[in-house]
């Protein structure tokens, strides 16, 4: 019993996946999900209270991913600025990955803001790359690679290019030169923070 | 009768800022538009092709201002690096007036990129500003006042930073640390682009 249900679990998630991929994330429903994945909307109910939580699961699992590549390289690094331009590579290859959610993630923004709830936990992904970007930078102005910037700031600096890259990528406005390209960017933007001695 | 015509623009002008401001972009049809301006369909068609080229000149009146205040500036300037730090503390003004305008200018991006013709029209202010930037830095790469960066790279990097200070805004995660203080973070970024002596 417990097997069968996890089984409707991943089914129900996977069958939103690909609608949310082929139709975007507003004109998906749970009837259609429902339908596509050939359960009743009892059992969805029974799984994900709303299909904004249903969309919070799929996006967790992901970074969950990447939050492991991430630990993996943090742990593993001697000089900070370098540790920052591994990051950059890991960020433009999860870009090209997933260029095509994108636009998905801009839409589901877009309706959770509207809904305090689903906002607030759309908000903890950010904020807990928020205080990993603080920590690290901090890490570098303490063993003498980085500038003596505020941690802080020089965090959100990060996170306000690489959301820009995102929005940029998701509304497909010069395609060619944006987001398959994060590390460029973020050199000029690494380089400028490390110290010169 | 020309005049009237003018008036008649105007009207319908201010009609549709009012509306897109209180019920969103999406929400505000061109029916609704006539109403509250007094004016008929005929009369707003004559004027504009769709709601889409009054949301664009709209958008380009405000920013014709804006254009107006950074030539100011940057004709006026000795040192590259502090016209990019008052062309940051502009951006903190017109973000700070026109915060609530912000998701409006989402909504319309969103709905715009489905459409290829507006698409095209919204993209070029954003060229504008590319290129903008890129004479500005190759100007300080002249003069010495930068560090010999890629002019064109530094340049997305800054509208970068800018685009993704104007998404948090308008989603308003965080809303106390962001949008307010463009300054703060730009001040990291044109640092690390400073040349040292």
């Amino acid at each position: 019993m417990q097997q069968r249900s996890e089984e409707t679990h991943k089914v129900l998630i996977s069958a939103a996946e690909e609608l949310f991929t082929q139709q975007g994330y507003v004109e998906t429903g749970v009837a259609g999900i429902c339908e596509k994945a050939g359960v009743s909307k009892g059992a969805f109910y029974h799984h994900f209270p709303s299909k904004q939580a249903l969309f919070m699961e799929l996006l967790d699992s992901r970074l969950a991913g990447l939050d492991v590549v991430i630990g993996d390289i943090v742990t593993g690094v001697k000089d900070v600025p370098d540790a920052l331009m591994n990051l950059a590579s890991i960020g433009t290859i999860a870009f090209q990955a997933d260029s095509k959610q994108i636009p998905i993630l801009l839409e589901f923004w877009e309706q959770a803001r509207h809904d305090p709830e689903t906002w607030k936990a759309a908000g903890a992904p950010y904020q807990r790359y928020q205080d990993y970007f603080t920590k690290i930078i901090q890490k570098g102005i303490d063993e003498g690679s980085l500038q003596p910037v505020d941690p802080e700031d020089a965090s959100r600096l990060i996170i306000a290019v690489a959301t820009g890259l995102l929005l940029q990528g998701a509304l497909g406005q010069g395609e060619e030169a944006w987001g398959q390209t994060i590390e460029k960017y973020m050199e000029i933007l690494i380089d400028g923070l490390r110290r010169r001695s």
